[in-house]
């Protein structure tokens, strides 16, 4: 684990919530992006050397939307930037973390990530995200 | 807003969660703290130039108790960086957001900080945070 890369915010509207963060935070998202094989729209503000990732669902099945009827709107995950994401997955399993994918899949923002299961890290997903090169 | 200053995170048991992290984060707590004005013991981890914060109730009053009870352990605040806390928080209400304290309070970690009330920033607790000179 180097940095924290992001930390990411289910949101029920889009529009609505870029609007609000923009007033929070004094800047505008400097990207929005969707990832069709997760449902999901982001929309990216920079805070320091931070990013904060809003997130909305594109369908009724998707994750987010799952999240959201579960738990309303808030922090989704915080994810953690790596050099190596299969060693880092390879050493928080012999530590007895439990991933959600083995296989690192295709994020937003040109990554590869994997999620830790909450269930091990306190309730707290966790995203491990390395940048494609 | 400048920067992500830290993380926090809700746990029930400390010794638990400061084991968890250190493995998790691959390194160790640099620092215990505990508030009494607010019923919290905090623990401290640095990763990159962010910081995590463990966050257990001392008492069943303590809001984090409150906050175990009613959603159980997870991300609990994001803490933003601020030069001037009071000017901040004058922006922030001019623009509809709500605080939970007016006047900066006493935080962990040598800092005045001031709470926004979730219900206006999508449903994410957010600590205002300035370093006490």
């Amino acid at each position: 684990m180097n940095t924290i890369e992001h930390i990411g915010i289910a949101v029920k509207d889009m529009a609505t919530s870029n609007t609000l963060f923009e007033k929070l935070l004094g800047v505008e998202p400097y990207k929005t992006e969707t990832v069709s094989s997760e449902g999901v729209l982001t929309s990216f503000f920079q805070v320091g050397t931070q990013k904060i990732e809003l997130l909305a669902a594109t369908h009724p099945e998707s994750p987010i939307a799952r999240f959201l009827e579960k738990k309303g709107e808030g922090i989704h995950h915080i994810a953690f930037a790596v050099n190596d994401i299969e060693a880092e997955v390879a050493r928080l399993k012999t530590e007895g973390f439990e991933v959600i994918n083995d296989l690192p899949k295709l994020g937003a923002d040109n990554k590869r990530i994997v999620f830790l299961h909450p269930k091990t890290t306190n309730g707290v997903l966790i995203e491990l995200c390395q940048d494609i090169a």
